[in-house]
């Protein structure tokens, strides 16, 4: 099933400052830019709170999605150009798939909102099937403009981000471990933040990226380019989405809006009608589109002059960048944390609010797991007479990545617990008997003196 | 008067994209940082809604005033290691001058609001003697944290951005036709938008940078690099600063505003507090620290939904990136105004809120002008014998910019008094004969046809 | 009359740091690359002692060839994309040119040797009839490889190079005022010395680069560009090819060949044979294409021991960079060197191998002189309706640079001239004598003392 | 000891495209700079052939060295404000060290010569111990520099380089795992190749460094930069140092100058003096310091002409790059060599200047080894608590390195033993015979025909 290709009689090209230019040439690509629905990620931005480590990461979902876009248009190009299908079946590339693959690409992300990770865990929203919804429900914007390919054209690129497409190249083109998303977010989250780490090949990137029957995989003068590739997304990991003080505002913000549905539930909380959807847990389609990183953080403004005390000091700690403290912990170590929690609850904090215990481990890169959710997502090489290896099997970087867990696992807890005497002006034990735990970023357990023999 | 130096036990350093780290080894610095007065900072846009037209420049003025300290306190390490003063009077640079220097270099933006040139327009407001207040305002935390230096620290840091401090060469520093301000906001927005203009040679300006007796100037062998400075700066005001969407969708902004304040007056408009304090007219400095672009941008969203059809469309626009057309006018064709809005009112449109006339009209480099406001402003390179020269008098690029103004002026109007009858799906002659006065981006006279002689 | 492409199996890519990758789908272009014509280039340094000022200048003619190819291959896939020629006259683009268009690209500078102007001056050699012959003369690979292609490829190439092939936009695509030549060459020469002037927007250029009836323009909305691009020249003529210590290392090498003809007829040298063929003045092609920079410094190095000082002191001065001194002149000024060169030879220095007076000015931007050599060579910026307007009209920038020369002229002399008494170890009034005459690095006239009132 | 420095009046900044400027502000740099010894460097290229392969790399041993000693400022800069010593051994950077530690840096290769591996490996020279001869030998202009600043300085600064220096931080800040030599050379070769494998952050690194009793570590907010250093590193190896043409031309010229030094004894090679005495096993220091690439490439080119077959046509593949064929070996196909060497044999070369077997195995890292030659080299991570672990212990991707050898061993061989018979134009069955052998880019056995059931 493909789609009629409508170019603009005038391309269009936007600036951008990973890639140069996002290059628009087909019209219902500038449609979609167009539609409110898409014009909304430009209020929410790509890496939530990571802004208050890496001061200059704002950038937005919208500009992601333009360049996972701008990545898979130029793919394809490349594709068509030297990798055309010559037959059905034989595992090269369909140029007809480009429109259904560029229209994904830009929307791969739609469905998301502010904060995704945290709001969907606390108000059950799921950013895919949202997405999905707003591609597919004939009163956006975005559907009609879709529509106007093709009436089947919005359900052909719903299911390519669910993937349930049957072309498996154009799926994993989308969403795979070495896809344009991937290749998209970890240059522009190392633009915006400032880190050298993303810097991998990404010009050679696309000139070894091939198609084969069962997906893309990558020809094998490219190994090292896809090595570098891995190991730069094992370092932002490392450097920059689990930065302690990134995880900290997290938490913060967990914390904060699981107080707001406290005290909405009471009864007496001033919030905006959309949000107030969310915490009533009514929410419909048109509260989710309404809702952005502005309009979270005027709530959480108008929160520090509500009555509760707690979320008036948890919505001022957000705003105004007041971290909690962190220090690792381990299987052992766990057990303590009851015990520092009555220390903390002493010092006048309710440890439902102000302590937490969040993990960031991330896997680098998994090879093949025939029964895992990931099957099939290993990154393949290709070798001279067409076969394939994957890619742990030559790079001993890799495979020193593979399947391992990457990160850490911590206590969060207010700062002040960490102040000595003269800095809090008051003289109060716990605070010393507190410290003592906590000895080069770690809890640890305390040694009792040796009585005797 | 000088101030001590407070040093923190461990050097902080923030990483900045543009500048590679931000470094703080005072103690008020990093105090200053975190007040949040200067948090706040984080939800306001550097340039507004540029964005739209360049989607990566969702930079603040946060990092922007990091930035320009950031270069006040490199600038400074120079002069103390290069020019150190030897005795009062010899025109050189005194150490001590550096603590005030660093906190106005942080300082000098902290009364910017959201949107400012718009808002100080509609509402009345002075972002220079907010920031003033700020500072002075004895209930503000960015206060108590200056008055930790020294009880006249405030006024001290105050008076260099009211350009009152005694010594030229702190006040030249923050604010000059060559200051640390402009450096960083060059570098900066060329960064985040992805231009190349902003490209000069930051490194080198820092090289050559000495101080004189009447402030800051250059020395001989740099000219070619303030040359090359003065040359970006004019091409970022015509590239991006003067960007004729960019300009639209100001408009756009103002026109809403400005019925923002229409409807509010007949009493109907949902608002949030903190900015209905501005449309009522009676807004206090805490008023004023509240709202950000998220505050804004809620209050268009909700006004979205407001009963008033002229201001649901006017925030619809600017919440969707919908700006207006434009085209170029001249003295001449200035007088055809009133005829064409007599078109657009025909069309549907109130020309009160749908037409405007905007002038982008920018001094790239100003040389001495006694009498005028810029006076001694000018840029001077100082010679082997210690004789300075007016930058414009050695560099032909400078001199082919000095004194003129770059620039043109616009009317807008929206974007369907362009369409053709077969996008408009209507016939309607009053749109043919609107864009008949209408040519290649500039309104134009209509030549009769010669009926005879 | 075209010619027939014959694409290579694989393409081939050539890492390059200024355009990221060469790429190479033409057999032809493989070829040429593998002569041992063109392989000879990678042994003539592009900016000949440039080096000895910005230390990272070694990149050579081979490089900014394969760099010319590269852009000119750019440019002429995306005027097929866009302008491909509908039927004879319409002018826009036969994409059937493209392949001699490349090969002339690649072959523009073939015919240049070691430090080629100096050489040129003193030797009368020319290296474009040069290039035309390697090209055209049978005994040649490059020749060879040309033929291959067509019997009459060889000539048609080596006429683009000339200027005289029939259709104007090949030739003005690698030789004009904003070529591909140029574009690759500031650019290139930017990314080696390490300075920031050459960052004019490459990719943007592209974008606006366009096909007319009489050659290539580029489109309005792209007007920055170039503009930014012709700044960008001026910059780099005057911080780096008009470097003084550059000019001045020139100068050292114009004498040190003069000197070594002097010799050579003498009849004394050492000299490698295909050097002395030209000493000799009795050259051939064959002799040409063995010389390059190795070669000419290995001979300089020789004549460290030969019996003539003068010689053996200027190559000494040459290989290790001992630089002569120089101040600036003007008209009035000039009328003192036959005074100055007294004292210079009173210090034991034969003005006529150790002094010397060079003007390096520079045309940066040329407009329209119907009668002037450059005829033509105007860069026009295309209107909506398809009308060309000349550059210098529109931007201000470029209007204070057309047909202006900027530059000076400057007086070498040994720098010992400048030292004082205490470095000399000696006292000699007539250093003291000259030294009157230079003030801030220029010559100057000795007022007499005021003889009455 | 310690050695008094002497500051120059103006500082002298040397543009460089990789630190951005080299400065000079001490008297005996900028005199050592300044000496024929160092000068020569200039004509010396960092990576011998590697231009052959990645077109840009140009560069030489001249701004290598620059690079390193700009670094080691910047490093003892830091040391000195950071991490002043306060009494003797306290483990903590004395700054009267600084002195030597940029001498030693700028001085580090001061020994090196054209090709150094290669021409190391067949003349019996060693650039180390030829540095420090020219360092301490009192006829250099080099020795007569250092002399000023104090007799002992020259020994001080070969000891240096010699490693028998007492101040082990000033001997590893010069050569250890880390030091400022590879930082120079990754990120300066990767910039003029063009690779983006060179990529660490720079930076960073220098910010974590510190001094400590035994030498230089790394503070452990650093760890992740030292570790993409080690990446870095690891991945320049792979890409750019074994690049399989890169050694294919080194083996070429290995085979030249072994094919020179034999027609040499046989009394008919036209050489020029310098290199002749290597020929002859009878050189001293005034010829090592005579030779360069341009006269290596000018006695090649001479030899294109001399009467010997072999010599010839390996002195038109080296100076026209035509590089060898190869194929991967492992230990068992090693025993089919000299089989195949009967091939190459049979098609007319001699296979003990046509063919070669190379190993290029690297240790990207290696942990501690008491009794290895590299002892104590490991790379520290200082704690809080100031103890010291082990890079890898705390690194999985440094663990996947440590101590492993990266690499492989190639059989080089004509490329026209690949050749098909169409493209030979010939048909002999010897070449077929050869190609079995050589599969997916390795030598492989043949398995005989099954020969039963």
């Amino acid at each position: 099933m493909f789609f009629h290709s409508n170019k603009l009689a005038e391309p269009v090209e936007l600036r951008d400052p990973v890639h140069g230019y996002v290059h628009i040439e087909e019209k219902v690509i500038l449609d979609i830019i167009n539609t409110k629905e898409f014009q909304r990620l430009r209020r929410i931005k790509q890496l939530g709170p990571t802004s208050y480590v890496f001061p200059g990461a704002h950038h937005t979902r919208f500009e992601h999605n333009l360049g996972v876009y701008e990545l898979t248009r130029r793919i394809c190009n490349i594709f068509a150009q030297r990798y055309p299908s010559q037959k059905a079946g034989d595992g090269l590339w369909n140029p007809e798939e480009q429109l259904v693959a560029e229209c994904a690409a830009l929307l791969h992300d739609i469905g998301h909102g502010p904060y995704s990770h945290t709001f969907e865990h606390l108000f059950g929203t799921n950013h895919e099937k949202i997405g999905c919804q707003i591609i597919t429900d004939s009163n956006s914007e975005l559907n009609q403009v879709l529509r106007e390919v093709d009436p089947n054209f919005p359900e052909a690129v719903a299911s390519v981000i669910a993937k349930t497409y049957p072309n498996p190249q154009v799926v994993k083109l989308i969403s795979s471990q070495a896809d344009a998303d991937r290749m998209d977010y970890l240059r522009r989250d190392a633009y915006f933040t400032g880190v050298t780490y993303g810097s991998f090949d990404l010009e050679r990137l696309l000139r070894v990226i091939r198609p084969y029957a069962d997906g893309i995989c990558f020809t094998n003068n490219g190994m090292h380019a896809v090595e570098d590739y891995i190991v730069s997304r094992y370092q932002m990991y490392q450097q920059v989405y689990f930065h302690r003080i990134n995880r900290s505002l997290e938490v913060v913000l967990n914390q904060l809006l699981k107080r707001a549905k406290f005290v909405y539930q009471q009864g007496t909380l001033p919030v905006t009608p959309n949000l107030a959807a969310f915490l009533a847990g009514k929410w419909n389609l048109d509260d989710y589109l309404e809702i952005d990183d502005g309009v979270m953080e005027t709530n959480f403004s108008m929160w520090r002059n509500s009555g509760d005390e707690i979320l008036a000091d948890l919505a001022t700690r957000y705003l105004f960048r007041k971290p909690f403290a962190s220090a690792k912990i381990d299987k052992e170590t766990k057990n303590l944390l009851s015990k520092l929690k009555v220390y903390i609850k002493e010092a006048g904090f309710d440890p439902n609010y102000y302590t937490a215990v969040t993990s960031a481990f991330d896997e680098p890169y998994d090879a093949y797991k025939p029964s895992g959710k990931n099957a099939h997502s290993q990154i393949e090489i290709m070798q001279d007479d067409g076969s394939l290896i994957e890619l742990s099997q030559l790079s001993p970087l890799v495979k020193a990545l593979n399947g391992t867990t990457q990160g850490d696992e911590r206590f969060f807890f207010p700062k002040v617990m960490l102040k000595n005497s003269d800095e809090l002006q008051i003289f109060d034990p716990l605070y010393q008997a507190f410290q003592k735990y906590v000895k080069n970023g770690s809890i640890r357990y305390l040694r009792s003196p040796k009585k005797n023999k």
